[in-house]
C-alpha cells in the first residue's frame, strides 16, 4: 500500500523532472493519483511511464502556452500547445467557469491537448462554484461502429457531475463502450476469457478472447450489439469526438494519435491538431435557484437509493463506487500492482529522482 | 398507404378541433407526421388519440401562454403552461438559438409540458442556422436502473444534430434504453418473445416476455445488464431526467406523468410541474468557421461510411435510416396498421371533422 500523498510527490517529481512548472507538475499529480484513489487504476500513475514517453517522443511540451484562440460570450476553443491534458484540461474547464459566470453556461472546445487523465476530475471542478460540470475526451482508435471491421473511434468518455445539497454529488464518468479497455488489460494479464459483448474479432464476429482488440478486432460500442443498442452506444461516441475532435480543429476518429504506445510514436499526418477534449460549465441559478435545486437533488437522489433492490444489490447513485474506493484509499493507501511498481522504480532511475519515500 | 399531407391536414384538423389555434395546430401536425415520415411510428398519429385523451382530462392547454420565467445570457426556464409539447419543443428551441445568435449557445428546461414527439425533430430546428441542437426529454417510468426492481426512469431521450456541407446531417435520435418501448409493443401484439437484455421480470432477473414491463418488471437501461454496462445507459438516462426535471422545475424520475394510460390520467401529486424538456443550440461559428466545420464533418462521415462492414452490411452514420426512410414514405405514403387507422376513424367521428381525404 502507497500512501496517496507519497505516490503524489513522488508523481510531481517525476513531471517537474521532464520539465514542468512545479504549478503545473502539482496540478497533474492531483490528476493521476486522484484517478487511483477514486480505483480507476488504468487512468492513475499506471500511465505514469507513457507520459514520460510522450516527453521523450517530442509530442508533448512540458512548458505550454495554453491559450483561446477563437471565443463568444459562452465558448471558447483552446490551443493545448502540446501540452499535457492534465493541466490544459483544468485550465480549460476553468475558462468554462468563467464564462458560465457571466454567460450562465461556459462550453470549451480544446485542440492539440493529450490524455487528460479521468474525464471525472475535470467535471467535477465545476461543483464547488454551484455549477454542473461536463468533460469529454476523443482518444486513439479501439472501438469498431456497429457492422464495422475497422476501428474508428476511442472509448470516449463522458463525465457529467451534478451538486446536491445534503447528498454527495451525481458524478457520471464513463466509457461509451460496453467496457473500457482496462477491463480487458486485466484478462489479459491472466488469460482469462471475457464476457461474449465486450469485443469482436477481425472479422466482426462476437468473440471472448481479451486479445482480439490487438489481432484486428475491435472493442463494442455500448449496447454490444445491433439488437441491443450498440447502434446507440456507437452514436453516444460519435457524438464525444465531433464535440472534442471536430468542433475543436483536433484530431477525430481514426486520425486520433495513440496515447503513449510503441511503435505509433511519432506524430502522423492527422485532420487537426493532437487530441480533443470538451468541457462545459452551467451555473445552476442560471436555471433555479441554486438552493432549490439541490433539494431537488436530495431527493431525487434519495428516490433512487431507496428503491427496491434484487437480492444481495442496492440501487447506487453515480460516483457511489468511486467514492467509497476514495474513502478508503485515502485512508488504508493505494494498492499499486507489480509492473507498475517496477515502472515507477525505473522512472525514478532513469529520471534520477528519489523514489516514493 | 396514406399520403403525409392528407395525414397531416387530418391531424391538423384534430388538434384545431380541440382548441388549438391554426399555427398551434400545424405545428403539432408537423412533428406528428414526421415522425410517421421517418419511420418512427410509436411517436406518430398513433398517439394522436392519446393526445385527445389529454385533453379530455384536463391535462392539456390548447391555448398554452409559453413564457420564459427565468433567463440569464445563453440559458432559459421556460414555462409550458400544459400545452402540446409538441409545440412547446419547437417554441423553447427557437429560445435556445436566440440566444445562440448573440452568446454562442442557448440551453432551455422547460417545466410543465407534455410529450413532445420526437426528439430529432426539436434538435434538427438548429441545423439551417449553422448550429448543432440538442433535445432530451424526461417521460413515464418505465425503466429500472441496474439492480433496481422499481421503475424510476423514462426511455429519456437524446437526440443530436450536427451540419454537414456536402452530406447530410447526423442525427442521433435515440432512448437511453437497451430498446424503445415501441419494440415491445409490437412483439405484444402478436404474442412474439423479446431478445434477453431488453427488460426484467418483478424478480428484477432477464425475462423475454414481452409483457414484463405491465406485470411488475421493468424496461432495461442500454447496456442490459451490469457486465455489459447497463450503469452507464442508467447514468445517461439519469442524465436525461436531472436535466429535463430538475433544472426545469418539472418532475422527475418516478414523479413523471404517465403520457395518457388510462387509469392514471388524473395530474397525480408530484415534485414539480408536468414534463421537462431541455434544448439546447450551439453556433458553429462560436467554435470555428462554420464552412470550415463542416468540411470536417464531410471527411468524418466519408471515413465511417467507407468503413470496412462485416459480410452484408454496411456502417450507417445516424440518421442515415431515418433519412432514407423519410424519402421512400414521402413518396409512398405512410402505412398505418389497422389499430391506429381505427383510432383516427374514431377521432374523426368522435369531433365531428372530415376523415383523412
Amino acid at each position: 500500500m502507497i500512501n496517496a500523498n507519497s505516490l503524489k510527490d513522488f508523481t510531481r517529481r517525476v513531471f517537474q523532472a521532464i520539465g514542468c512548472s512545479e504549478t503545473d507538475a502539482e496540478q497533474a499529480a492531483t490528476v493521476l493519483v486522484q484517478a487511483d484513489l477514486r480505483g480507476v487504476d488504468s487512468h492513475g500513475v499506471a500511465r505514469l511511464a507513457g507520459y514520460v514517453r510522450l516527453y521523450d517522443h517530442g509530442r508533448l511540451n512540458p512548458t505550454p502556452d495554453v491559450r483561446i484562440i477563437h471565443e463568444s460570450p459562452s465558448t471558447a476553443v483552446v490551443n493545448g500547445d502540446k501540452g499535457l491534458g492534465l493541466v490544459v484540461g483544468p485550465k480549460a474547464m476553468q475558462i468554462a467557469i468563467d464564462k458560465a459566470r457571466v454567460a450562465g453556461t461556459g462550453w470549451v472546445a480544446v485542440r492539440n491537448s493529450n490524455h487528460f487523465g479521468i474525464a471525472g476530475y475535470h467535471a467535477m471542478l465545476a461543483l464547488e462554484n454551484d455549477m454542473i460540470g461536463w468533460a469529454m475526451t476523443n482518444a486513439a482508435p479501439l472501438v469498431s461502429p456497429t457492422f464495422s471491421l475497422d476501428k474508428l473511434l476511442g472509448t470516449n468518455p463522458i463525465a457529467v457531475a451534478v451538486p446536491a445539497l445534503t447528498q454527495p454529488p451525481f458524478v457520471a464518468d464513463f466509457a461509451t463502450t460496453a467496457v473500457a479497455y482496462g477491463k480487458l488489460e486485466i484478462l489479459q494479464r491472466t488469460n482469462q476469457d471475457a464476457p461474449l459483448g465486450w469485443a469482436q474479432d477481425a472479422a466482426g464476429q462476437p468473440t471472448t478472447d481479451a486479445h482480439a482488440v490487438r489481432n484486428g478486432g475491435g472493442l463494442l460500442p455500448l449496447g454490444s450489439d445491433r439488437e441491443h443498442g450498440s447502434h446507440k452506444g456507437y452514436a453516444l461516441g460519435a457524438m464525444v469526438d465531433i464535440f472534442t475532435g471536430v468542433l475543436s480543429g483536433a484530431n477525430y476518429g481514426p486520425w486520433v494519435p495513440p496515447f503513449a504506445t510503441a511503435g505509433f510514436m511519432a506524430a502522423q499526418a492527422g485532420v487537426g491538431e493532437g487530441t480533443g477534449h470538451f468541457f462545459g460549465a452551467m451555473r445552476i441559478d442560471a436555471f433555479r435557484p441554486a438552493d432549490e435545486f439541490k433539494q431537488h437533488m436530495d431527493q431525487w437522489i434519495a428516490a433512487f437509493r431507496q428503491a427496491r433492490a434484487v437480492d444481495g444489490k442496492q440501487v447506487l447513485i453515480p460516483g457511489d463506487p468511486e467514492r467509497e474506493m476514495e474513502a478508503i484509499r485515502a485512508a488504508e493507501g493505494i494498492p499499486l500492482i507489480e509492473p507498475v511498481l517496477k515502472s515507477l522504480e525505473e522512472l525514478a532511475e532513469k529520471l534520477r529522482i528519489p523514489f516514493i519515500a
